[in-house]
């Protein structure tokens, strides 16, 4: 089926419940269809449909795709929302020169098996201007990327909030689930997405999608494309300094973080910004120490670090083998 | 139908699935009786179920009574909770002599034919202690009731919200609407509400229910209960000075809140904190001079003042004849 586009919530819950209605039939039809073949056997109820929402700013990639893809695998309905929201970004020329490829983004969308765009204009989300009751990240929103952006992640608690109730089945759609994918190279923001979800009872599942990386190692990002190739080059110390945390979460061994840093910093045409160690829902540095005790159980590596224009994030779950 | 009490998410939402069901089915036997009746006559297509939500703190009055007719009266099936919400209370002595009286809601409820009763314990709403995530209120809680109660709205937002979501149809209900009831004796949480619900997109309708008044005057409220009978006496100068300019909106007469202020400010045992006329959105005084100006179309009078041990809050909607 083409893909629908939707450009404001009227036309988003008409394109929903059409679709769900439309799942709800093949759905029925199948049951009807097993119910033939199996006779006498018992066949499985079919209870209901689901329904996925991949949230993004567009300018997709392969990222992107494979959050697409994991939402299209595991519901019935997907919907993915192209939307940069400014609220989320302190720097307006960083708003201003964030790519914006509508065309192509539908394109990806449709070729992966997206039932509906959800691209509304800014006065669509935002009538009348910023909004002003907000939803606030709070504490776990203080360190690494929050730290150098302020206001960012209650600019994506915002936002999310709202794609959430714009795209959650409205009158005549009966889902079994509700789900919405993000990509877990944004660890911060999954930890606190999950967390609004739990703190504010949002009746969704967030199920968050692993890093997509280029050969060289290059977590995919948007802004990778501002990266001249030098610049590139020098961006995969930060990939290879996880890797080489990783290796040692998976031997069982002391993590000693102070290499992968000393490692980045050692590369010209790299600033660090931090490299941590941290708990993967409170974003908390591990309490034991790094340095002595032989890793055990799970956490996340995450680094960030500025290279040439661009920031560039990344991380790596850790978990002893 | 006798009342449920859930105590839990998930006894909520088997309740609500349940009475949704139930309400579908009555609809559905409605329709055939109507079209057995009307043979060839086109009949009214049944297109769903609706749910109305209510939320309270207990310690239920009058006032109450009617935001519970008013939810019965609109919808199929009626959700009220009751949960008296430690976020909004900015005094611990303030929450901890707040009236608890479950016994008597449950019955109050049941009466007006309120369908569940959610009353969960601090723990189901609020696991692990206060939330992180939180929705604030913005500049519309900076004035009036939200600058002597600093968070107070913050904390009536993400209750509300948390309230929304968990009330929220689930899987199996197919409601055509959803609607949530609060009294305008609150002015300026029902406008923070439903600012709320435009700005993140709630998919809920917000009902604003008129103040109920004792023969005498006073605005119904779980307060007064703590007024002596000289404090109470006194206290009913609030209502009459509401009135005082009501007459005059009515009459298309320059409003002269002045008057009100003396009147209120005459009366012993009562400190006014505010009286003002505002506008019913946006809570900000009208533009216009309310000595010299005839009063043409729609405005709200507020006032709060502390009577003996209470802070009591009024209004009375002004609207030119």
């Amino acid at each position: 089926m083409p893909i629908t586009v939707a450009r404001t919530r009227a036309e988003l819950q008409a394109a929903i419940t059409q679709a769900l209605a439309a799942a709800e039939l093949r759905a029925k039809v199948a049951r009807e269809l097993a119910e033939d073949a199996l006779e006498a056997a018992p066949s499985e109820d079919v209870t209901g449909v689901s329904l996925g929402l991949v949230p993004t700013m567009g300018a997709l990639h392969d990222g992107h795709r494979r959050l697409a893809e994991a939402a299209v695998a595991g519901n019935d309905v997907v919907v993915a929302s192209i939307f940069v929201n400014p609220l989320q970004f302190g720097d307006p020329v960083d708003l201003e020169r964030y790519p914006r490829t509508l065309e192509a983004d539908t394109a990806l969308l449709e070729s992966v098996g997206v039932d509906i765009a959800f691209a509304p204009e800014l006065e669509e989300m935002y009538p009348g201007g910023e909004p002003l009751v907000r939803v606030t990240a709070g504490p776990l929103a203080s360190k690494w990327e929050g730290a150098s952006r302020p206001g960012h992640f209650d600019g994506v608690c915002t936002v999310v909030a709202k794609l959430l109730h714009l795209a959650q089945p409205g009158p005549g759609g009966a889902p079994t689930a509700f789900r919405a994918y993000f990509g877990q190279k944004d660890a911060q923001q999954v930890a606190i997405v999950r967390r609004m979800v739990k703190d504010l009872n949002f009746p969704v599942e967030i199920v968050p999608v692993p890093i997509v990386r280029a050969e060289d190692g290059l977590a995919l990002s948007s802004r990778n494309q501002f990266l001249s190739a030098t610049e590139r080059d020098a961006a995969l110390v930060l990939s290879r300094a996880l890797r080489l945390i990783e290796e040692r979460a998976s031997a069982h061994e002391p993590l000693m973080p102070d290499d992968a840093v000393a490692l980045i910093e050692s590369q010209p045409g790299v600033a660090l910004d931090y490299f941590d160690v941290v708990d993967t829902d409170t974003l908390e540095p591990l309490a034991f120490n790094c340095r002595e005790t032989p890793f055990t159980g799970e956490a996340l590596a995450i680094v960030a670090a500025t290279v040439g224009p661009v920031r560039l994030i990344d991380n790596m779950p850790l978990r002893a083998r």
